[in-house]
């Protein structure tokens, strides 16, 4: 009773979740999902909205204001300092947000006859963030699996690309014009603030690849 | 950093996290959450806290609306039959709920400080709900610790008893009155409805032991 030709694709509004609706599109229909947690560059979600809007799926935002009422954080909380120290985790690690994120959207993949989701999550600029390791979404996958005895198949195509792989593969989907609706900057500042390690990163990226990034063009 | 000696306790209200909360406090010290995610028989909220001022325990209370809304199932919904059929999940499951729950206790546990979590879930009488068997547990502990980078350790010593052996087992310990404070009806019903297969469980539970449910002394 499952629908293999649908999958649902986790859309946070940013580069790499914008890439991997362009892959699931390749596949067939998509169910799209957000996540409202209270983070501070909650403009995303507006983002993944445009998305969702440009490549014509449905979009739905999750709400989870109790991931911010639970941890402290430089992502929810403004009174915390992006920062990131040797040894330490980086004050942006939502502990346990990969792992929710993806229970809850196993949960209405479930509901929805969907066994297959996308997520952007990439151990190669994972940052020291546990819950972007491949281990990690190997080993939450049998779990999600145990728990509603049903077979999910989490797809994570970005694992182990470069931020400059993905810019190449986007643009032979024929998608880099996607860029310029997505958000990156974990400071939530539009145009982007360019000094927050997730605006460095993409600009490392773009730089990388040779290629120009919409977004900055856009502006 | 972690503190050996403190647990946290997952406290629904009913007679298996009675019985964990008084072998948790065997260890040390206790910090008990319950979850209200708009469960018909939310009046066991209110029988977790009455578990927790008579044991001298913290109890706190962590929303999770979003269960409710994202699935269909006649624990949250009124308009849903509770029914069991034969070679189906039960119309009471709700996908994903302990991994949701054992989820956010971790969260909050890895915020105080603590390893050890406390679950009565408990697979002999699981009723074909498979986030209550014991190979999803040990899978989820290692999801958890994974996610997190945390030695988590769930501990769930009603695993593998009959509800007759938890019954004998709060005797041995000399808290069978905390029965008294417990809710188990599904239904919400105070006192008992007696018919959902909660009711119906514990009642054949307490006449296996041979003996009597201090819930119902009490009505």
């Amino acid at each position: 009773m499952t629908n293999a030709q649908k999958s649902l694709v986790l859309l946070s509004g940013g580069q790499d979740s914008a890439t991997c609706l362009a892959i699931a599109l390749q596949q067939g229909d998509v169910h799209a999902v957000g996540f409202d947690y209270g983070q501070r560059h909650r403009v995303e979600l507006q983002a993944a909205g445009r998305l969702a809007a440009e490549a014509g799926v449905a979009f739905e935002v999750i709400e989870l204001p109790i991931i911010s009422q639970l941890t402290t954080n430089a992502l929810t909380r403004h009174d915390q300092v992006i920062e990131v120290k040797s040894g330490e985790l980086p004050s942006t690690f939502v502990d346990g947000r990969n792992m929710v994120f993806l229970t809850f959207a196993a949960i209405r993949a479930k509901q929805l006859g969907i066994q297959r989701i996308y997520s952007g999550v990439c151990q190669t600029d994972f940052s020291g963030y546990p819950d972007c390791r491949d281990v990690f979404v190997k080993s939450l996958n049998v779990t999600l699996n145990l728990a509603m005895g049903y077979d999910f198949v989490l797809d994570t195509p970005l694992m182990w690309l470069t931020k400059a792989d993905t810019v190449r593969l986007m643009a032979n989907l024929k998608r880099l014009d996607w860029y310029r609706l997505t958000h990156t900057c974990y400071d939530g500042q539009v145009p982007p603030c360019g000094q927050c390690p997730a605006c460095k990163l993409r600009a490392a990226g773009f730089a990388e690849a040779g290629i120009a990034d919409p977004l900055l063009d856009a502006q």
